[in-house]
């Protein structure tokens, strides 16, 4: 029997947990939790990850602020209001919502955002520590992808692991976080020959590619776990990468497009935040 | 008919070329690039790999000091002397050779040596920029590995490539190297199951495990590219992971133990310290 994974009760639960360790610390006094977003330009998905992100702060009492800029905006207003940002002793989060206009480098925004207030741990400095294996903080989406396999008791020791995404937001720290765990961790992608002879032979199948339905019955390992990281928005509504009718016959652990790492995603993002505030906090 | 890399060659190249620039530079009036290396403890191979360093140093036109402490040395005392030498003008690079005894956190060492004093490439933060790709130092080994692929002309794009090994120092920076030219990346190590299932697929076969002759012809896939990190000191002498006799006949490309990585390995040391002089001097 396959178990579909519920991603909106592990969310409910991490917040929970998180609200109440935030109304002890201000109740002893402390302020509130504090993030800052950065939006460049008009997208539709930003702004649906953005509500999501708003609204598990508003429920776990975290007080956030947007910078929204126009497509036009230079890097350097970007750089001058990060650093502005930075030395605000109220604001304990800066995140930047991804993507952004090409005339801006991702690189040098990411790495202007100070380790001690990256809440998408994409510093480089933050980043390292995953192939360091001590990292503290940990990119939302692979950290959804580790909290998942965890809470649902998925050794992954010797495992074999595939990963399809090779981008340094997803696929690149999520394969440090599996390696910590000592899987056998392959990253596939766009790139990639024969894909499903790769695919066929995952204990663990992690998927973020954004093609709707990617992955059929014939791709996975009878028994395996899939987790589905893929989201697009299509005239059916939102679809994973992953055919769910077709592969949970096949599978013994699988999530659900919507409602699988979507919004483990938005607990890590609040867990992040909150454990950068409680460090500030002393 | 299969090809052996001659590592020395590609060492000599690269380290005449440093020199020539070194001695460009010192001819303007510049002082010599200098750097410090630190030591605990006894341990053979640490000190043929100093000898090796030193050697090449001189070769080049390089200063180097060795700070050298006992066995029982305490933490404090080295991060003492760290920041010492980070805050000291005339020290371009800071390296410490590894292993350290089990007293004294690597992590913490290696996070308490200043990114742009890092001739080992090994602080988070420089080891976060090969997860996005922009890395201008990189760690020494999967540097050399690199660079005999790309002066052998491997072309990485869609290859399947397969590393044994998953330590921060060597396999798990070098998966995202490889991932940077676009291969299709599987890290295995001691807990892989089948590993034969893995490297016999492998278009490029990379191998640091230091176990002896490990990778038989069996293991390699007819025309592969075959890279041996392994060294071994054995009574008869210096052996690398890779049966070199029996694979030789099977690879498209094969590095030879010793001559192969290991010289490369120093003159990439000999580059990041070059690459951090020439930025530190403007």
């Amino acid at each position: 029997m396959v178990k579909v994974v519920d991603g909106r009760a592990i969310k409910r639960e991490i917040l929970d947990e998180i609200k109440k360790e935030i109304r002890d610390m201000v109740s002893k006094g402390y302020r509130k939790p504090r993030v800052a977003t950065i939006l460049v330009g008009e997208n539709k998905e930003s702004e649906i990850f953005l509500r999501l992100k708003d609204k598990a702060c508003d429920y776990a009492g975290i007080d956030h602020i947007h910078l929204r800029y126009p497509e036009s905006v230079s890097e350097e207003k970007i750089l001058k209001d990060i650093e502005r940002l930075n030395n605000d002793e109220e604001i304990d989060g800066i995140s930047v919502q991804f993507p952004l206009p090409n005339h801006i480098s991702s690189n040098l925004i990411l790495s202007s955002i100070p380790p001690d207030k990256d809440v998408e741990s994409l510093n480089p400095s933050n980043l390292g520590r995953t192939i360091l294996g001590n990292a503290d903080l940990v990119p939302c989406t692979p950290g959804a992808v580790m909290e998942i396999l965890e809470r649902e008791g998925v050794n992954l020791k010797g495992k074999d692991v595939v990963v399809i995404n090779h981008s340094p937001i997803i696929g690149r720290p999520l394969s440090q976080l599996l390696l910590s765990k000592d899987a056998t961790v392959t990253i596939c992608h766009v790139h990639t020959k024969g894909l499903e002879d790769h695919t066929r032979k995952a204990d663990v199948l992690i998927t973020a590619t954004g093609v709707p339905r990617l992955i059929k019955r014939d791709h996975v390992k009878e028994g395996s776990v899939v987790i589905d990281v893929g989201i697009r928005k299509t005239e059916e509504g939102i679809i994973g990468d992953v055919d769910f009718e077709e592969v949970k016959g096949r599978a013994s652990l699988i999530t659900p497009v919507p409602g699988g790492v979507g919004p483990v995603t938005i607990a890590m993002f609040i867990r992040n935040l909150f454990r950068i505030y409680r460090r500030r906090m002393g």
